[in-house]
């Protein structure tokens, strides 16, 4: 429904009868929604009236809809400018609906809540190795942190209304895992596993667990926080695994079958080191945490994830020789992987998330002089490279943010269950 | 406006006023027209009316304006089946605006007439080393190809509507060939170097040249006439250089700057060869055809392209070791490319085209060897590789049915041209 106003062109040869007074309903609350959510500053309904075509008497008893819902709220009365009182700007509201947005990984667990506006109002991370743990076990600590952060949201006034939960692996139909290589999963049903923990309130249209690649999540949160211009890059998470998001024009490529930006498995030394995949010379094995931290004489150290990203910054810091030369060859050899991709798709904007946000300072540069080297297009327009905006841990704040855009897209289901 | 009649509920939160005559036409001639071409047996004036919501009236107006212009005819009558007279079915016609596709490539040239219903009608390659010849002259060159091809269509009735040149480069706005690295050529202003050419008929809404990367033409030619199916697939052109056209959903992703594809300078071994690109261990230094001729040891055979896939076509059928081993070479560093492609975009097929069409049978095995080893999700659903439907050349077909979809998709700018 996104360009739906756009094509008013239209019912001259459709063959749609008159609009149901339902879905003319929803229509209006989305298209009034998204407006507010997508003003630069806090419209009037005067401003919403002359923005969609709708009557005043309409935008009127639509505004209070979203009001009553807890959709939308009256912000502050701007400072006056001229003569007569003010209108009230109407902003997306802080205190209804939220998302909760969850992560296993391969040595933590993480949960967050994001309320409408997209502030983040709740997140925890819980450091835990579980490449030993079960599934089960796995997803049963997952639950009690996300219960936590429930009744966290809760005594802040949110409702959470839909949960999003990033693995590191590839997700099938129904959010089956089918792999998550460093986790050691594979065919695990998660939502099977997770069916007696009820996260969030249902509500019509909105998936109550969607399970997705925390890559493509992490992106999806890059989408939401980075700054903006660029609605076109490449967002790497780079962790235990390495994980990419593509997004295109601002929409996730998510591939044939939701399979898209296994990045880490792009060879770079088609005879090297063999990966855990079956593969040999992935990019994981030269630019992963394992290998980054072994060839900084760290191996073994079994540092979590944004603990070891942290030591080697420091290190890195401290000019630590070993840690330096370890990050130059990790980014060396994720600027051949990443020149190949730019090379493929044309993106002129490379985002470097998860663990490799602390480290951009050393990454960036043997990034940016492979690119140089080994992109065709290099000398007409030069790939921006730059950390992540969110930093490490993305995923969950990206997943909860794709359930609160599905309700600004949504409003009616949301209201037909407060309704 | 690909879907503009799917968004019926639209007006009712819409600013627009009435429709104005004009559109309104406009987009009745194209929403017949497009049905026309999609249906899967001819349809009758009732059945479009059935199918668009138009009235009887209304839709024999339009169809009437459509075959007055050339771009409709009835079909010859279909068997009685029943009781009555049939009702004439209508397809796109065959006499009316055609699409010519040009390509310049480093050893031939080529031109092609596509008409409207997709058959190609004329086809016309000549062999040239243009290497060693100024950009001006290649130009002049193909110009006269293009006369020759613009005359046999006007001799058969037809009338060339618009031209789609492929280059093997990277094209800029305006139609500026960037680089063409295995061309030698720079910042070559394609547009004005053929503006004293006249070519197509001018016609509203139609560019009357467009200059296109070639893999990316190559890519839509294989939409056009590959099988039904896949409509995301990555096709390769294996000529001197390798190029590749990504259809994504039955678009071509052309990326930030129409220079997506550059398949041809994935590293595949990043401290291997140089690359006359500037990097080091391109692609296509061990799979473009240069390297699979030395490797066969035909270097300096100076075969062109064609000629060079058949010559190694013949050996390795004629069990030749040097060739076989030199396509297995060529074979394994595509497959590692492909694999990291597939890795980061997911997709279920590959086209071997171009040259690489005829020598697929030797291609195939060690591609789809290094995809099985390498692609982290190829247990649950391997990739198919293919031969391309058209082959060798097929961006010049791809870059005239481009004209021809252009002109089905907005058909008012022809039909005021002949109005």
């Amino acid at each position: 429904m996104a360009t739906m106003w756009h094509c008013q062109a239209v019912t001259s040869v459709s063959t749609a009868g008159a609009v149901r007074q339902g879905s003319l309903r929803e229509l209006n609350l989305a298209v009034v929604l998204r407006r507010i959510a997508g003003a630069d500053r806090p419209p009037s309904r005067a401003d919403l009236a002359a923005a969609t075509g709708l009557t005043r008497a309409t935008v009127s008893a639509v505004v209070d809809d979203l009001i009553g819902g807890r959709l939308v709220a009256e912000a502050e009365p701007a400072p006056r400018t001229g003569a007569g009182r003010p209108a009230r700007g109407l902003v997306l509201a802080d205190h209804g609906p939220a998302g909760l947005g969850l992560e296993v990984n391969v040595d933590y667990l993480a949960a967050c809540v994001v309320d409408l506006t997209g502030a983040v109002r709740h997140h925890v991370v819980e450091r835990a190795d579980l490449r030993p743990v079960s599934p089960a076990d796995a997803l049963t600590r997952l639950a009690a942190l996300a219960a936590d952060a429930h009744t966290a949201a809760v005594r802040d006034g949110l409702t959470p209304a839909g949960v999003a939960l990033a693995v590191p692996g590839l997700v099938g139909a129904g959010g089956m895992v089918r792999l998550a290589p460093n986790l050691g999963w594979r065919d695990v049903d998660v939502p099977g596993l997770l069916a007696g923990h009820r996260l969030a309130e249902a509500v019509d249209g909105i998936p109550p667990l969607v399970v997705e690649n925390e890559a493509n999540l992490a992106a999806l949160g890059e989408l939401h926080a980075g700054p903006p211009g660029s609605a076109s890059f490449l967002h790497i998470s780079g962790e235990i695994g390495i994980g990419a998001g593509i997004v295109l024009d601002g929409t996730l490529y998510r591939g044939a079958r939701g399979w898209s930006g296994e990045i880490g498995h792009i060879p770079v030394h088609p005879q090297g080191r063999p990966c855990r995949c079956g593969g040999q010379g992935c990019l994981e094995r030269y630019a992963g945490q394992e290998a980054v931290l072994a060839a900084a004489g760290l191996a073994g150290a079994d540092l979590p994830a944004d603990t070891a990203a942290s030591r080697l910054a420091e290190l890195a810091e401290a000019g630590d020789p070993a840690t330096l030369a370890a990050l130059a060859d990790a980014g060396t050899a994720l600027g051949v992987a990443v020149a190949g991709v730019v090379n493929l798709l044309d993106l002129d904007t490379v985002v470097l998330g998860g663990g490799y946000a602390p480290l951009a300072p050393w990454l960036r540069p043997p990034v940016v002089a492979e690119l140089s080297r080994r992109v065709l297009t290099a000398a007409w327009s030069p790939v921006t490279v730059r950390p992540a905006a969110l930093g490490a841990r993305s995923a969950a704040v990206g997943g909860a943010s794709s359930v609160v855009r599905r309700i600004i897209d949504r409003p009616a289901g949301w209201l037909t269950r407060t309704g």
